[in-house]
């Protein structure tokens, strides 16, 4: 393959580390953290990805770039790479990374909220797409997620959606969006909402009481019999700490 | 289907809960544990399938009574049955109970560990073998093991390995059987070394650093690239207690 010149904005490469959320919940994994983000989330985990506070940590990468990137840090440890942001779909020619990437072996797992299409979704091995609830603040365009979701039906590549669930009108919200798209496999996570509590022995306890919530609210609801219920595990282990 | 006589030796029915463990965690899905076990591992969570403690508490029960327990248990809250032991693969007939579940349009995960082989695996949705490592103190045939793992992989069902790790002798058995069977989906699993714990808040922590152990030495191991590192999540939220 061609060198290209083409430059992505960077803001974290980092691991090995276990991916904690989702559908691979437990891979080894790299992480690639693109900037910038076409929504602002209210309660973002990543909100440095687009609120401007980490504006001079952006590195400007070819794909190139990234992959030798991964290999200083994550040395010959790794053979699976999540790409998270912010909105990494905002990058129409990611897909040089992509290839890149399967072309050294490496599996690659996408994170998005489903807002935009790319060509290059289809090449995915682990594809999350994660509309996002009510209490995000954000309002999702559900022609648009339509179409996604019917182009990577008929596509084989293996997909998911992920609601994160803050409260009942979240949870009403994902109920909906499972009766949408019934045969497409369905996580429903905790949300934190104390995404700048330092203080682990105060965070983990709160976390685990919050997954315990929403468990009993989805064990008790017939409309919710496929889904699976998780926690994001990277908090248990490392709270609300950047780059593990 | 016609009514078999046949009764299956059961400990506990309960659920809908989550799946804590493995390849499907997170599942929303009802559990059946079977009575009686082929191997006696030195810290089995669930020693009253085999120790004779709980043998009072044996139900002998038709594919059909089991299945109007789940109801009457589970009512119309689940259509995934995981079906747990002790070994259920000691079960020569219970294909009666996997044929009539996914007649009703129920999904059934098994696990087992892999000592015992029974053409009904062929049929189970979510297979789980787990063999046991050294610290078990028990010795897995690996002729035996070999030949489910072919018979499987020459199957389409979807199936995955999973070693619980206590020690690094564990984790150098794990690292030997990924090697072997180097396309199946492969589960580290933190190993609970105070079963009988009944304060959450020694237990908890503890388990959450074993967990972190686990992932450290996985990071640094470039022969489990692959692989995926989980806890056992039930324990993270309801401890030791027995029927969650």
């Amino acid at each position: 393959m061609e060198k290209s010149k083409k430059k992505f904005p960077v803001l974290e490469i980092f691991g090995p580390t276990v991916q904690g959320e989702g559908m691979v919940i437990g891979q080894k994994t790299m992480f690639v953290r693109t900037a910038g983000c076409d929504y602002s989330c209210s309660w973002c985990d990543s909100a440095f990805t687009w609120d401007g506070s980490a504006k001079d940590e952006i590195k400007r990468m070819t794909a190139e770039e990234i992959y030798e990137e991964l290999i200083t840090t994550g040395k010959d440890l790794f053979n699976h790479v999540t790409i998270s942001g912010g909105n990494p779909a905002l990058l129409k020619s990611l897909s040089e990374l992509v290839d890149l990437l399967h072309n050294k072996g490496i599996k690659v797992a996408l994170e998005t909220q489903g807002s935009i299409w790319q060509d290059w979704f289809m090449e995915i091995d682990d594809l999350t797409l994660s509309p996002k609830p009510p209490s995000s603040g954000m309002k999702p365009n559900m022609g648009i997620l339509d179409d996604i979701v019917h182009k990577l039906n008929d596509g084989s590549n293996d997909f998911s959606i992920k609601v994160v669930i803050f409260d009942l009108l979240d949870l009403s919200f994902a109920e909906d969006l499972h009766q949408r798209y019934p045969g497409v496999p369905f996580y429903l996570q905790v949300g934190n909402d104390q995404v700048n509590e330092e203080k682990d022995e105060q965070l983990i306890p709160d976390l685990i009481s919050r997954y315990e919530w929403l468990i009993d609210q989805v064990m008790e609801n017939n409309k919710l019999n496929q889904v699976r219920v998780l926690p994001q595990l990277h908090t248990y282990v490392w709270g609300n700490k950047r780059g593990v």
